[in-house]
């Protein structure tokens, strides 16, 4: 556990307009929060931080798909059959319960019991309703989706989707084509994503509308380096390897070559991740990798790595990184009937042993008469896969027509081949951005206990405000002076925070309670005839130091500040 | 109507990836669309403009709020209640239909005929099913909101929310909390809000899931001025004010001055607003201001103005700005019982006749004996907002007492009072940015019959690609000269396009139909030795003019002309 005290930061994020409950003026509703002001621009940054390195430096594209989705997709994703908690209903007060939470004081892992397993263990425990003390019912099945229905009368069926993801999955055709059919696609969207949550708790790490930034990276399941490998090979990563459940420290490197990852385009990512992380201003020292456990791994998936960060509330998942295999694209492949393959061109054309449909002309005759030779020709320039159950159908003159297989043979020949189909793998490094903003500001806070004194130490490129503008006294044209720099170093990118009441100390109280990383004042030395003419204090917040600089020059200071000079070296 | 295609502009838009109907190997869903990798980069563009005119140069503030809300939001709000379009479905097949589009040529505004109307309409003018030629059923009311269930069991009904907007006013204690209870107070939010349209047609104009920018503007309701008003007094305005319905030119001061706009704050916006959207690329040609007719508007706006453009679809919405009154605040106040007030200072403590509640003593003794003494001191400890039919409630020692007016008065008595407090009014400039995309895209929409080319002429500001990158041949170290020009010129913020691939020509062409502004290609004179050695030729898109330009000054050259430095001064 980390000593921050949650409640206490969650009150300062209330109080100073981080985070709010939402609809508190109607009494709340759990699960469910507000960004406000100061956390709007908190979690606007760390998006930028996440677009500078996918689109910015790994040159991904970026979409935006719809949020309400029609039951067909989450079909075939499987979210509508397996996304689901186990639930009981008290049979008195009729309170819901996620009822592995009902019995996780005497299981290690109660969320792996079944419905079954959990009732008996209501009776061998004698659990009842915390609220009631009732008779608790049975354990069933409750899907997390928000359910909709989209249009009117006989309505389609929809759901509010529970991962960006989907959307990314079901337009590859599109993104295969805008990215001229070549291999590998990588794929960034941010957005809302939805999980109807049974009683949730533990303030924005569970929340039941979040925000994911997701990247799914669509690679040649056959190539699974990454050309700037080399470049972060010798870093080093905190790991867990699911073989031994124990912490071990090794370079990216290493760690393929070790098979602890599964590839090295796996490992960049996860590296790429370490990058993010503490960019936006995440703990090292409070970051580790955790493989998937194998029963923890979904079948499909090749190899899966959470990025864990050490909270209030123990270690906990912030990020996901998985190769899912060819897993999504198969499911939509076969649920839809639509092609999502890479065609794979060989650098030179291939003989290969490929499978042919070939007509049996003397059964076809007989049969068919004067049709046969158009049957013949319909059935040989289907693929093979077209053969269901022993038996293929062609349509010739607008009428379909099934034929068993005493009218055709799968036969292999050899040919000259350009190139062959495959259904690409992903790679997905999946952000959940709500609980990284909820870290950030967890590693960021400092509390002196003795002088009752918080500073957010945030990272520049993510602290909403960037400088607080004071001046002395809000007279004598220091006012005047001072909402001057303001409105030069002001803008929607670069946020700045004018405050001319209270004392000085109170002022910067109030900007290193936010995270302001610095402040400048104007006094009447700064004034015209005043000791130090046209200069101004700023001050920085984590050394708490001051330095006159030209006023003339605020704004472009602030620029350098912010590209990572050293307050020291102004 | 405006001459561009909307099917050759949507086929350009889905065939280079701007927009893709969402869903599409599924069968696609009517009303939902994705943006893709252009899109998504042309949308966000068009945001950071509008923060940047919002949150940059006016100072207000961004939150974020739910999409899932409860009921009780849209109970206050009136969308429950009000948000509803007619519909009737055909009694033989059961399609639904939007009653008034069914009868719209045969009324100027079939959109006003109530449900009776409706049907009465159908028999006089013996309208059928359009699909099927079936009889046509009752005329009712659909609502249009998105509903869905929050939580288990005796589930919170929930809706996904039509506005944006809600979820600003329902935070206004947070907001005016921040804003250190100052007026005005401005907040702006952007996000998804939905709508479950009947029968959805139009592209993109009409979308069941669309995305909005809206402005709250709090103001002192007996102060609609604003300061930088005298900035623009004398820019002018295309309207069509409601007394006349006559298009007129006029000054934003004339406009205030001859009343055609309601007050100075919101002719500061409707302006505003024009900046915006020529700033994005809107023909100030194609643009026009028309205020709502006197039915149109809501019965508590006090003026409202929608920004048209003019489509292929003809005149089209795409922004409002009205001033709502204390509409909407005083809804939530009402349904909620929290206090939305402005507490408005004096600039001294003023004499003012107020009302005080004042126990009847005599009638309180007999009564309530030993008691009188402290319900009298309740009663008079309460607003007289307290009173309720004429009746008060009070809560002594933990027993509720009613009380009639036989126990008190309500009487008129002068005290010193520092300030009163408000009900803030609402100016609300609401931005459909789906529209406004759309929009930018016809008015940059540029078609060569005779040569059969296409070229959006969009503004660099909102260009998704700013920099086309070619080398003029894949070989010789043209390649990589241009790779390294692409990795330093590229970024999350500009974006640039590699392309190596088929003849310049074409490379040009496909950088232009997509609004790229400027293309640099490497050829030989371009390699050391060549006889232009460290240089390259930059395109212009519109006057298709080159230039040589140094290879190391590149990047900064790409930045001056995004900050507005002509071609021409290169």
């Amino acid at each position: 556990m980390s000593d921050v005290n949650a409640n206490d930061l969650m009150s300062l994020c209330k109080r100073r307009g981080f985070i709010w409950p939402s609809f508190e003026i109607y009494g709340g509703v759990a699960g469910m929060y507000d960004y406000g002001p100061l956390g709007c621009s908190l979690r606007n940054n760390i998006v930028d931080v996440w677009r500078s390195i996918y689109k910015g430096r790994e040159g991904f594209v970026e979409i935006d798909s719809e949020t309400v989705n029609p039951r067909e997709v989450f079909k075939a994703s499987g979210h509508v059959d397996e996304f689901a908690d186990l639930i009981t209903y008290c049979k008195q007060c009729q309170a819901p319960f996620r009822a592995d939470h009902l019995v996780k004081d005497f299981y290690e892992n109660a969320d792996v019991l079944t419905a079954k397993q959990l009732e008996e263990a209501f009776v061998e425990h004698g659990i009842k309703c915390p609220e009631c003390g009732g008779e608790l019912g049975p354990v069933e099945e409750f899907n997390l989706m928000f359910k909709t229905q989209i249009g009117p009368g006989s309505a389609r069926v929809g759901y509010l989707r529970p991962e960006t993801a989907q959307g990314i999955f079901v337009n590859f055709p599109n993104l295969y084509r805008y990215n001229r059919e070549k291999m590998p696609l990588g794929v960034i969207q941010t957005g809302r994503s939805y999980r109807n949550e049974i009683a949730p708790r533990q303030g924005m790490i569970r929340m039941r509308e979040f925000n994911q930034m997701e990247v799914e990276l669509f690679v040649d399941p056959e190539d699974k380096d990454w050309p700037r490998f080399h470049e972060i090979e010798n870093e080093t990563l905190d790991l867990i390897p699911n073989t031994t459940c124990e912490p071990v420290t090794m370079t990216v490197k290493e760690a393929v070559e070790k098979g602890v990852i599964a590839n090295r385009v796996l490992a960049y990512f996860v590296y790429t991740t370490k990058q993010l992380l503490t960019r936006v201003g995440i703990d090292p020292a409070r970051l580790r990798f955790r493989e998937h456990l194998q029963d923890e791994m979904a079948h499909y998936a090749a190899d899966c790595w959470d990025a864990e960060v050490l909270l209030s509330y123990g270690w906990t998942e912030i990020v996901g990184i998985a190769d899912r295999g060819c897993w999504d694209l198969s499911r939509h492949a076969e649920f839809s009937g639509a092609d999502l393959t890479h065609f794979k061109r060989f650098d030179e054309p291939r003989e290969m042993e490929v499978e042919k449909i070939r007509a049996k002309h003397k059964a076809l005759g007989p049969t068919f008469k004067g049709k046969a030779k158009a049957i013949a020709a319909a059935m040989e320039s289907l693929d093979p896969s077209a053969v269901r159950d022993g038996k293929l159908t062609v349509s010739v003159d607008g009428e379909d027509i099934e034929l068993t297989d005493e009218y055709f043979e799968v036969a292999k020949v050899t040919e000259k081949v350009a190139g062959e189909r495959v259904i690409p793998h992903v790679i997905e490094p999946s952000h959940g951005l709500d609980r990284i903003f909820y870290s950030v500001l967890e590693h960021a806070y400092s509390h002196d206990e003795k002088e009752d004194y918080t500073v957010l130490r945030l990272a520049p490129a993510v602290a909403p405000i960037k400088v607080g503008v004071f001046p002395l006294m809000e007279k004598d044209g220091l006012d005047d002076m001072a909402r001057d720099i303001y409105a030069k170093v002001h803008s929607h990118r670069v946020e700045a925070y004018y405050d001319g009441s209270g004392t000085i100390g109170k002022r910067y109280a109030r900007m290193d309670e936010v995270g302001t990383p610095w402040c400048i004042t104007v006094d009447y030395d700064s004034l015209p005839g005043g000791a130090a003419e046209g200069t101004v204090t700023i001050r920085d917040r984590d050394t708490t130091e001051q330095k006159r600089i030209p006023v003339d020059r605020v704004a472009e200071i602030v620029d350098d500040l912010l590209a990572g000079k050293p307050f020291a070296e102004l």
